[in-house]
């Protein structure tokens, strides 16, 4: 690491770092959300013979997602008290939010520090999702951690002291931190979570050297909140016209209005700006909040310096079935043929539609199914000239809007928890390929009436969970498939059954093998080009943490961390057994209880010597 | 596994399968507690390579010892509801004390079945040493558990049901569990904890297949109590009179006497006598209890039937330092040479002397210290002619009885915990070494008045414990070692430094390689012979549990719980940091905390295919 004191050179030196292989210093891997290493001792030939090198045992047990960051040549205090350079892994946990600075390099691996935050654990209870943490950031010398309780803190990576901190939400009004922060250029971005609780979705931008509040976007709310212009902000290319946040809710059910901002963020520094996605609208009961909801469910595009809305595109305008638009963002450059060359923007949404856009302006270049499964809408309209360009073409079957309250609306594909949930996909470049960690799950769903009280759940709808084989009536009850998918032509070029969800991120590697983990526990690597498994381990718990890897002493390592939980594992995590509870998810996974239990271990793989 | 119905072949299928490298029946191994394996695919020529296979998070934090039983060829229902036949691995947990059988055969390690008891969570503050719970027993087709608060429960081994169960004890009396049941022929026998609560010990008989009680013999009390008899029942071949168990204590302090039975039993099927160690005498203020406080402290030999007690040795007549007596006695039958061969039992006591008796009738043949930095006695006085024969020759400097109430006595060694504790040695038939982990740890005692009340601490003493190299001034602050001993002439052959207590049982094989943990979290192989470091790998968390190998489909593993706890690791597992804390050792393994966390684990490791 460079840790470069300049105040001018933070941000340069953070690029810097996130190029360098060896590293892993953002929680996606880069700005630009690929979650590809440039390593390739590791390859398709020899990854058969990968084990374990080493492991650390967390000390919490609920659901641990996200992934280590890891910076190389750290100048730190040994615990002897010796001042050593070395490779240093920082850690978390899910609440309390445990951050570990271990020694990657020395054979004992030492806990170098720990940081362990005070906080209430009433925010336990108001934690939709299990109780998880998606990561730390790194910048300007720091280690950014956001606490369950919305506290954001600043920590010295050398030492572990704290040396800022502030409150960027209030748990008692539900909200909460699961999403990792994220540093971009001389500014950390957190968002909040609680789109069960009614809470509008913000996205807010600290300076990383004081904490000071740069700016903060509402998902929905006046254009003075949501930094939206009436019109220089494009949706699809047309400009939204005044207060778009407001002018789609009754009344004043914006307040309320969700849309939150619990996912992974991304950068583009040539064009400056933040991308990302805000989450469902409040309540899940649609009858209950009529109009298109601006924006919830919405790709965001801002000025990384003043927040400013470049464009924007809403996916599921009044979302009736809770499909979250907060999965990754990946800036991928992708080349179309005959010499085109796109900058675009490739998002796999929950509601089962892949999107491909020019992530210059926002135009929609792709909407495909990445789950043939999907049928609650039959696709998504790309005809320019058409009143309903860009919106997905509803299913009336499959409608929880049109069958109305109170009524039981079965067989929708893609469940709740989406095709895909906040675990991220990978971009291999050399194949073109997106290596993406799929769900495979129906659902039934029956919206009911609430009423908002601040603090308590503001969800309306009950749901129940089941593989999509049922609705298929192909004879499979696989929850999960891994998939490889061309960005360009929206297809699936080849895909693989997994038993349950595959609610780990992946991450492909200049060694033609890419990695990702499954929820009864394995580590797995597949051949990028053709899926071909070459490698599996079955870790200490299941995996919903994101695969890295990194170089230390000239030798490539892959981490995970296993730890069973998130929405998928939360009949385990909270100890729920009835199958709708857990907001529906608890039936569907309950065989996971066959394979594994709950305890977070952070494993190291690595080739023998 | 045979699984026998027959009721007169139950124990003779034990007997059978124990004598089966392949597997391991009971919590030592065998009945003779060698903890040694006949397998020896894993040489010390290719142990290099080993590395974990696959690995169980159990869901639970605090201390993890014992290990788990493996059976193989047992024929069980799988989560699909098919009836198969696989090797099942059976695996406990500390509190709450979970139970799984897990499919230590399919690459996916299915849970067969697990069995969680209820228990009144009341219990944990009456554990003095962590929520420890070393381990399972098999006989006559069922799972014997002893749980924290006292209840013995007999599972199906195919299913997990329960068959019956039985109350050992009372935890509002500060009576609880954490040694392992053993099945010895047709009866199960479990001990009582509680020596820090002024429990008087005993052991208990119950028969395997309905639980009823055979027989219970007290640690002190009237020889209706002791079973002991006045004629037939000698010391150091002298009978030992009427009601022995009460005429060394003033009044009816022997009530409330201690010498709980906590450890781990053996038991030798021709002499048909079942052998284990009773604790320290309770208070640990022995100012307050004069005399020889006898039986707390003894080495036991019982009939298996009857109960009756066939020979005692009292080997710290008159504790005061707490060293319990109730380490592992071993069986191993040695070559003293020229044709001499000894029925021994091997025992390494907490108070740093290893005895070797003759089994059949309690003679002792060898007493001498395996630490070197051992001070509290010189000797042990062998004189057979002697007054004090069989007894420790005191130094006044170390004595807490003669430095008097409310004095505290400086730099004894060993420590409390003694220079070995619960975790068991291995004896290896190759070599005739035993392989002994060892604590190398030092401390203050002040001892205190107290009265007692029925489930409150009995304790009257506070101590503090520092590394051995504090008193021996050499330089060193390591708190343990490895080492081999020979138990025909007394000496160390070989001996290891560790950095912390070795607190993990051994397991030597005839591949030539014997295998322990290390509290930071090693797993490591040493070549017996010589105890050269073969192979090490760390653990998600540190080892306190004991290590064990079995074959499976034709290949040999290794399999060691890690989750540092017990009484070493109690700063950990209870979250103490004051230095004289938890009992006083917290402050002597605070620099663990820079090592490991905490988190159950199961590693099974084998050599690459
Ligand atoms: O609306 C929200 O604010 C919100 C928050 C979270 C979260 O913070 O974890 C999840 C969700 N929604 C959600 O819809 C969802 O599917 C989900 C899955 C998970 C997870 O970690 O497994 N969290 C969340
Ligand atoms: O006197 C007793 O009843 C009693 C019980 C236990 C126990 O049950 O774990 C320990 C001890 N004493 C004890 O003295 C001791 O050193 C000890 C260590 C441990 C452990 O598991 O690490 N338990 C116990």
């Amino acid at each position: 690491a460079l840790f470069s004191v300049g105040a001018a050179k933070a941000d340069d030196e953070l690029l810097t770092l996130s190029k360098d292989p060896k590293q892993w210093v953002s929680p996606t891997g880069d700005y630009a959300n690929l979650r590809h290493s440039g390593l390739k001792q590791i390859t398709a030939d020899n990854v058969g013979k990968l084990a374990p090198a080493w492991q650390f045992s967390t000390g919490v047990l609920r659901g641990h997602e996200g992934a280590p960051l890891v910076l190389n040549n750290v100048s730190v205090t040994d615990s002897s008290g010796k001042t050593i350079t070395t490779d240093v892994m920082y850690l978390h946990t899910p609440f309390p939010n445990i951050v570990y600075a271990l020694d990657a390099k020395d054979p004992a691996h030492q806990i170098l520090w720990k940081y362990e935050p005070k906080q209430d654990p009433a925010v336990v209870p108001v934690m939709c999702c299990d109780t998880v943490n998606r990561g730390l950031a790194y910048g300007d010398g720091k280690i950014f951690l956001a606490q369950a309780d919305t506290t954001l803190i600043a920590l010295d990576a050398k030492t572990g002291k704290l040396v800022w901190s502030v409150k960027n939400g209030d748990p008692s009004k539900g909200q909460t931190s699961t999403a990792a922060p994220h540093v971009f250029k001389d500014k950390v971005f957190v968002g909040i979570a609680g789109g069960e609780f009614g809470v509008r979705g913000h996205i807010t931008a600290y300076d990383v050297k004081t904490g000071k509040q740069a700016w903060r976007g509402y998902s929905m709310g006046p254009d003075a909140d949501t930094l939206i212009d009436a019109e220089k902000t494009t949706h699809l290319g047309q400009p939204v016209g005044k207060d778009s946040g407001i002018n789609t809710w009754q009344g004043d059910q914006w307040q309320t209005g969700g849309g939150t901002t619990w996912g992974w963020y991304s950068y583009d520094p040539e064009l400056n700006l933040v991308y990302y996605g805000s989450g469902n609208p409040s309540t899940w009961n649609p009858n209950q909040r009529p109009g298109d909801n601006r924006w919830s469910m919405t790709i965001w595009a801002r000025d990384l310096d003043t927040g400013k809305v470049k464009w924007l595109y809403q996916m599921t305008p009044h979302d009736e079935w809770d499909y979250d638009g907060i999965n990754e963002m990946i800036l991928a450059d992708q080349d179309f043929g005959a010499g085109k060359k796109v900058k675009t923007l490739v998002h796999f949404d929950r509601n089962g539609f892949a999107y491909t856009l020019d992530r210059t302006n926002g135009e929609l270049l792709v909407a495909e199914k990445y789950d043939p499964a999907v049928n609650w809408a039959t696709k998504v309209d790309m005809d320019k000239s058409s009143k309903t360009y860009g919106r997905p073409l509803v299913v009336d079957k499959y409608s929880t809007q049109h069958n109305g309250e109170d009524t039981n609306t079965q067989n929708v594909c893609p469940a709740a928890l989406g095709s895909k949930d906040e675990q991220p996909a990978s971009f291999d470049p050399a194949t073109g390929l997106f290596m993406v960690p799929t769900n495979h799950v129906c659902m039934d769903y029956e919206p009911f009436r609430v009423s908002y009280t601040a603090g308590q759940p503001y969800v309306g709808a009950t749901l129940e969970m089941f593989p999509a084989g049922k609705v298929l009536g192909d004879g499979t009850n696989h929850t999960g498939n891994f998939i490889a998918w061309d960005a360009r032509t929206g297809k699936i070029v080849w895909s693989n059954k997994e038993q349950f969800s595959a609610w780990s991120g992946a991450v492909s590697t200049d060694g033609g093998v890419t990695f990702y983990g499954t929820l009864e526990g394995y580590l797995k690597a597949v051949d990028t080009k053709t899926g071909k498994e070459l490698y599996k381990y079955k870790t200490p718990s299941g995996i919903i943490g994101n695969v890295i890897t990194y170089e230390s002493a000239g030798k490539q390592y892959v981490a995970v961390l296993s730890g069973v939980g998130g929405w998928a594992g939360i009949g385990l995590a909270a100890g729920l057994s009835k199958s709708n509870e857990g907001l529906g998810a608890v039936g569907n996974y309950a065989s996971l209880a066959n394979y594994t239990a709950l305890g977070g271990v952070l494993t190291v793989f690595a080739l023998p010597n």
